[in-house]
């Protein structure tokens, strides 16, 4: 069965709003075996909706509209809906009195607009929304002959979501043939996307039937597997086969294979070993801490570090001697290290991290370009030095920094 | 004039990619005056493209095609609106030369899909693309009566904005009747939405003629003002004339009257009165340095800062008295004002900040629930501190504090 997911509201039509409800949905969507293949977004235009209800339900099984049901003379799925498929609305007056009551409730005398929340489609089913004032639709029926499921969401996410949860995925269950779809992320840090394609494509081209999407970002590449069988087991037994021969050829440069990001390889890892780190930055600014403690618990393996953009901090919280800045420069091998080495000394750490580079757009030199950041890793094994040039801008080349950084210490806890 | 994009590829009907070109272009056409009415995400389909482009035809006077015009069979932009224009593709010697040329440079052979990409639709004007290989096409015609503009851009998203700026804009310059827009987007931190709305919605709901938009994100208030007129002067004196309405209303709550983050505006400040900062911190774990380095040249202002998630390091590089994390826990007033004033002390900035609370979603007690933060701002006429109760997840409550501490920051130098 094909879906085709209409957002509705002008303001997803100007350059500061973006249609994210459709990505959830196409998600969920996908776990029931349905794709979609159209997505539209149509501004609060009464014509322009009805056309684009009556052009889906000409091309879709399945259809569905987030947004456009509140309370404002904006607000015109129902009608646009109610004209494309010549269904009357009908204002429900048990709604109707829960929609007054809710007003009732918070002191507020409810405004005449809101009525037009209690408008139902003829031969829609209500469904309740707990968090919002108004309820979702669902139509089922056949029209010009062909069998069509219709519903009507609120716009705001977690209406949407707990709506699309509750009310809508049993009852498309229960007229979808049962599907079975298993899926597998893997992910791997720090490899050009030519190179992993180069090595894994002829692998995943022999397996016609999983589905491989390769996403790649600054530092991280993503392999997504999805298979479709008759059966789970079946399903289950083709990506699980697939994803093992990818991981025969790619070994550990896979860090996690159920979606995890790399800061929670880095986080369980620690945890196993019974491991603390700290940091100290300078060219990231914060950005591996942020990183790291973006987890809750993660208190439990990090202790802290510093932000050592001045030369002074870094001897004042990093124990960097003044005479290697002085001899090497900020941005070398030598200070990363001392970096790495004197964070750890300082929070007795069983790891420290230094990072100074150029994150630029200014201040790269010739011998030391936009882009040159050296990430040191210290522990009681020694102490280790990567030098990069990192491509892209500020915000990629710190981002490719700390996701180095992430790596150097999956790799050291393997 | 109104305008409608076509975004084409089965990965923009994946949970894991979003178009984003059309936020870029309904940007460039708005400064052109015109309208975006449709968005439409369309698959690697020829039949769903043709009626997608058919429909385009008929309601729209700008069509904009992005994507699908690479070398594999999947790419079907070309093919589709010959169809749905009745246009035959023919193949430009010239351009098949060059391509051919494009890949012996590299010392490759070019593979016989490519030669597709030299295929222009009859009537088209080829738009030559510098960054890669399939050039976009440019077609102005009658179709049923109706003056149509289309194009036909590349998807990435580098290669469209290039054409788009360099190729399409002069010739719609051309043929767009002379529009003048102003804008002005109005700023504001830690202020709720409905507050602002209530003081603000009284005056702009006033000039009809100008636009107004409001975005709320985690402590920030965005206005969006936008007025059309016959000349730039008139345009820019009705918007200049609101946002000074708006401004006398909101005082010094607005930071920012055009664009600029937050952050930019604490750097501007810090310049001016030649002062710096570091920053001590413990549930944000980083954000704030990481924030305020984001921009380039922070090091002019922004010394350095300790992330010190543990008791000890808030000791070790806050100057944090043990016997007051002891009495007060270290989720307080006095130890978020003590990391201010310790962090201020061991950087020798003219502001220290201290950040301390419950970032969740585990580690809330009944005391202190999960979102409570206190902010302390250290300078040299006292410190003061802010105790908060942020909603939403970890990732919000964080934003939040940091926004504050921004906030604060800014305050004081006014």
């Amino acid at each position: 069965m094909n879906a085709e997911i209409i957002a509705v509201g002008s303001e997803l039509l100007t350059p500061h709003r973006q249609d994210t409800n459709s990505l959830y949905l196409t998600e969920k969507l996908n776990d029931l075996g349905v794709e979609v293949r159209f997505k539209c977004i149509v501004g609060d235009d009464l014509e322009g909706l009805t056309a684009a209800a009556k052009l889906a339900m000409r091309r879709s099984d399945i259809i569905i509209f987030s947004g456009g049901l509140g309370p404002t003379e904006d607000d015109l799925t129902r009608e646009a809906v109610a004209e494309a498929l010549g269904l009357k609305l009908q204002r429900e007056t048990q709604l109707l009195a829960k929609l007054e009551e809710r007003f009732a409730k918070r002191g507020m005398k409810m405004s005449a607009n809101n009525a037009k929340q209690a408008d139902i489609l003829t031969s829609a089913a209500m469904l309740p929304n707990s968090l919002g004032t108004a309820p979702g639709q669902w139509i089922a029926g056949k029209y010009d002959g062909q069998e069509r499921l219709l519903m009507l969401l609120p716009g705001p996410p977690y209406e949407l979501k707990a709506l699309f949860e509750n009310e809508c995925i049993p009852r498309l269950r229960a007229r979808i043939p049962a599907q079975y779809i298993a899926t597998r992320t893997l992910k791997m840090a720090m490899m050009p996307e030519s190179q992993v394609d180069a090595r894994v494509a002829p692998i995943y081209k022999t397996y016609t039937d999983v589905e491989t999407t390769i996403l790649a970002g600054a530092g991280e590449i993503q392999l997504h597997l999805r298979c479709r069988k008759d059966s789970q087991t079946d399903a289950e037994a083709r990506v699980e086969e697939l994803a093992g021969k990818i991981e025969d050829e790619m070994g550990d440069a896979i860090f996690s294979r159920k979606g995890e990001t790399i800061e929670q390889i880095v986080s369980y890892l620690l945890q196993m070993r019974g491991m603390t780190l700290a940091t100290a930055e300078s060219c990231t600014g914060g950005l591996l801490a942020e990183r790291i403690t973006s987890l809750s618990g993660s208190s439990r393996y990090f202790l802290g570090g510093a932000v050592v953009y001045s030369n002074e901090l870094k001897t004042q919280f990093a124990n960097v001697p003044k005479a290697l800045i002085n001899q090497h420069g900020a941005v070398s091998r030598e200070v990363a290290a001392s970096m790495a080495e004197g964070i750890r000394k300082r929070c007795l750490s069983s790891y420290g991290v230094g990072i100074t580079g150029v994150a630029g757009p200014t201040g790269g030199t010739e011998q030391k370009p936009v882009g040159l950041v050296y990430i040191a890793l210290a522990g009681e094994e020694g102490t280790q030095v990567v030098e990069r040039n990192f491509p892209g801008d500020r915000k990629r080349i710190r981002q490719f920094a700390t996701q180095q950084a992430l790596e150097m210490i999956r790799r050291a806890l393997l």
